[in-house]
């Protein structure tokens, strides 16, 4: 099993630890310190030697930081988090702060010494990041200071060595285009813009880059280690030597030991690009000519090649084949006292069936009832609930195969369902199919798609707290920027992006609905005016409850739509699942 | 009668006279020379004494510019203007430029000589626009030199005399809040942001401000001048005295010549704000310590007060009665031979009918057939078109009254019309619809709802080149910004805010479409989980012709959408009209 249910933090451990940091902050004249969950490369997850926030605190959820003071330690979670925080770290020591209404600088301001001096460590946190706190902090006396040591490294005498994950050639009939390739391209993009090096910090980017895959975090296949890429397409790679023994060097490509890489950004002498919103303070800093910019993989990598997108039907075939055997079975047992813990393993049993299972892309929601209206929920030993007649049960999970990462909701009923239920069901849907069937101009960005899956919710007074969609990687990071299905999304959508489009809606203490497919930028066929238009191919397989639809709520082209894709659906993949969900499937995909 | 439909400009004026502008060139010693259409103020209109552009080249578009070198002169045109221009201008001395493909610096690095020097008057053009001209001409050795005097000015020996309209009081019943009280809240905001003053050019900023309504330009009762407001609410106006003699002085302002604006400016000590986007550059240059904002006026306008939305209501209850009038009696005479123009005329009839019409709020585009493809066409004798049967009628017009500004559209089948033209009328129906009847989060922006009107057509492969909708002002100008409904717009809409919802739909040789009311956002009511909404109220009356719908593309909702509509719209104006309109209005409004 990759996912465990068993809680990794205890709460009394954080006192102690706290102690001891604040011991080694006096040691050095420190008024405080930042504490972030974030590490070098800023990515969803971090390794055991980087699990500083959950080791000094217990909380353990994805994003938040911990400001300790000498009287006082205070622990910024948003409010995915406001009910986990209290229950996983110790209230005596440790002080839960709403965040973002409160940030870091306005909290200081109230609680910290005048004069205090607060210290960070610039390898963990962003030039944007430090200069917003250092923005909120002018004018009241107190100051940041970059600390060359790590304090809490210091006090954490058990602390696991970074990680040495082997990293894996990811092959160019995935990739579709070499290394080389992508370095002569981004070479001659950093020559347009007048620079002559750009650093590379983000972990997927560099993965990305290199056309490797790595094992050193759980869920993303990522590669940490830094890379300065010049202008003439040489790039200067800084990664532990063990991670990749048996790979072969490649011409154009210098390894160094991750050590040197300061060093080497000292010794730069051109225009360097860094990018002020994912890269260390401590890489602006050592930069003599540092220009701010976004990191050139990023917008290369979000527009995936042919191969990448073979790759990605290709896992999206295997996984909805998975799912369908899961949801087979599902429906057989779903009154027989099953838990979502139960649902999660069985789940992970049929993914794994496929022999091709690398990874979770993330952690399964496996959620019930009430706690499916807990948007990030993760089911532990302590959470775990029966499923209830009555009950909606929201599944939203993902593969790693070494072709492509998937990503999927469905929302299953558990014996009768109420009107209630049903109703917001249709809605969410409704908004799901107005995305999937959407056509539209080049120049629009997800931005100004967002309102389409949201409308048949808002007509009702309804509403769901975070985005549309995500960008998805290709066999990488399931959460890819920087294209997103949001409001605060400007950028336009292109060819070969791949998005989720998951509205959903939540009703606190009762029920949660979400309903997941991935889909693909495209240009459109030829319609109408012959306007350049764009739109989605869908490439997530699998049925969509058809038991839970309100069906005088769905237009004829609505239904036509679903029709047409559980066609599909079971075109695909009627051959590729056992007799029993075989005849499943056909039931699930007949039309409404 | 206000409209005209006589050709003001002949070609053949335009070649002596820029004959006699580059003589005052080469008096000067300047290459060329910048004419802008605008004047000191950025309207949409300009008063005869300021119609530079039109009076050199012919060209009468509400936007361009002439851009005159020693041998060319190039007329930059947008997209709605690329026909007319060729008919209006000498193109033996005038050279229509695709703008904005190609802009001023991009031009002029082509087209002029080394060290060119190009002069420009700095009361017409803003800081934002030079400062583009001046980036795109770095490294060229061209320069910008602003002259003290206009030497077009100086060529225009029989220039009309600057307006001198008289202004009238706008009364409290209708203002909702005295020029006072503006001034005091302004003010505060000036001490929040820390400047000691601001600088107000626009027309329509200054009538609202002082509670003033003017006749300097048609179409729009705004009045020309200038002020400063101090931070302790005392303003200081710049304007002709002969305009505001019968208007009693006021505690707090103090009238000055406008000719002693640029020396009070060069006196002003503290923080003082101009408008980079909207402001001369003029303005800019007489500051000492010039701060860049927005005018103070701008989101304060747009949020309309209750007293200016019971005045809006009341004029588009008398408008729709009037519009209600007008289409009866088409209705009777649409295939009596009746052309364009008849119909303008007709129109305004039926509006001056009501005592009340102080102008028109912008011509009316009185367009049939291929002409209605030409989204911005007003029709003069020369383009004059008679009805055909199995047109499509456009019809997009407005009216100025003491106590509001309309804008309409509606669009009119003349006898039996092909089944492409209605299944267009019925997606922007929907479209419209879909706008109506929203709802929506606080923080959404007329960018996020852009897409809700389109998506009907998107799914046909059609779109429309034009926003969804603009502000509009309250007895002011039917182009009031900031506001928008439109993919560039990210200002969050607000109670108060009056916008126009126009989807349409053009093929270009055939037909136009185009449906319009004017919607105010407000609070919405209690629905679903009580989350703070917004929605529209619609305060234009008059019935959407049915004729040309497709009913089963219409949802149930979106029928009774309609319903609603024209029930209400028989119930507020069945005892306003005639007999005659009255039975026609009943069948117009009857259920689909």
């Amino acid at each position: 099993m990759f996912q465990l249910f068993t809680a990794t933090t205890r709460p009394s451990d954080g006192p102690p630890r706290l102690a001891a940091l604040r011991a080694e902050l006096s040691k050095r004249g420190l008024t405080g310190f930042l504490v972030p969950r974030s590490d070098a490369h800023q990515g969803e997850y971090v390794s055991a030697h980087d699990e500083r926030l959950s080791w000094l605190t217990g909380f353990t959820g994805s994003a938040g930081f911990c400001v300790v003071l000498p009287e006082i330690a205070g622990v910024f979670v948003d409010g995915r988090y406001r009910l986990q925080v209290k229950d996983q770290v110790a209230l005596s020591d440790f002080t839960p702060v709403d965040w973002p209404e409160v940030g870091a600088a306005e909290w200081l301001a109230e609680h910290a010494p005048k004069n205090a001096v607060i210290g960070f460590d610039p390898w963990l946190h962003t030039p944007d990041e430090i200069a917003r706190i250092e923005g909120g902090l002018k004018g009241t006396g107190i100051t940041l200071a970059p600390q060359a040591e790590n304090p809490l490294d210091a006090a954490w005498t058990n602390q696991p060595a970074p990680s040495s994950g082997r990293v894996r050639p990811h092959p160019m009939s995935l990739a579709g285009k070499t290394g080389a390739e992508k370095r002569l391209e981004l070479a001659a993009e950093l020559r347009v813009a007048g620079v002559s090096a750009t650093v590379i910090t983000l972990a997927d980017s560099l993965a990305w880059l290199m056309n490797w895959r790595g094992s050193d975090i759980i869920r993303n296949p990522v590669v940490q280690g830094f890379a300065v890429l010049h202008d003439d397409a040489r790039l200067d790679l800084f990664i532990d030597p063990d991670k990749v023994r048996l790979i072969p060097e490649e011409d154009g490509v210098t390894r160094h030991a991750v050590s040197a890489f300061p060093d080497a950004l000292r010794a730069l002498n051109g225009a360097t690009r860094f990018d002020p919103a994912t890269a260390p303070v401590a890489v602006k800093s050592a930069l003599a000519d540092g220009v701010a910019g976004a990191d050139p993989c990023l917008m290369a990598k979000a527009i995936k090649n042919e191969a990448e997108l073979e790759g990605m039907r290709a896992a999206h075939r295997r996984d909805g084949a998975a799912l369908i055997e899961f949801l087979s079975w599902f429906d057989a047992h779903a009154l027989d006292g099953l838990t979502e813990i139960d649902m999660a393993k069985k789940l992970e049993e049929c993914r794994s069936a496929t022999g091709l299972l690398m990874d979770l892309s993330f952690d399964t929601i496996s959620s019930t009832g009430p706690n499916a209206a807990v948007i990030h929920y993760r089911v532990t030993e302590e959470t775990n609930r029966k499923l209830q007649p009555g009950d909606l049960f929201l599944l939203d999970s993902g593969g790693q195969y070494p072709d492509g990462t998937t990503d999927i909701t469905r929302t299953i009923p558990v014996g009768v369902v109420d009107a209630e239920r049903r109703d917001a069901y249709t809605r969410v849907l409704k908004g799901m199919i107005a995305v999937s069937r959407a056509r539209f101009p080049k120049g629009v960005a997800g931005g100004h798609l967002d309102a389409l899956a949201r409308y048949p919710l808002w007509l009702a007074g309804q509403d769901y707290d975070h985005g549309t969609g995500h960008g998805v990687g290709a066999a990488l990071s399931v959460h890819e920027g920087p294209i997103r299905i949001s409001r605060a999304s400007t950028l336009p959508l292109q060819p070969g992006m791949i998005l989720s489009n998951e509205p959903g809606y939540y009703r606190p203490g009762a029920f949660g609905i979400r309903i997941e497919n991935l889909i693909v930028v495209r240009e459109a066929g030829p319609l109408g005016d012959n306007r350049k238009m764009l739109d989605f191919e869908t490439i997530t397989l699998c049925p969509i409850d058809k038991r839970l639809i309100v069906p005088s709520m769905l237009s004829a082209d609505e239904i036509a739509w679903l029709d047409g894709y559980h066609a599909w659906v079971e075109t695909e993949l009627a051959s590729e699942v056992k007799p029993d969900a075989r005849q499943w499937l056909a039931r699930a995909c007949a039309p409404l």
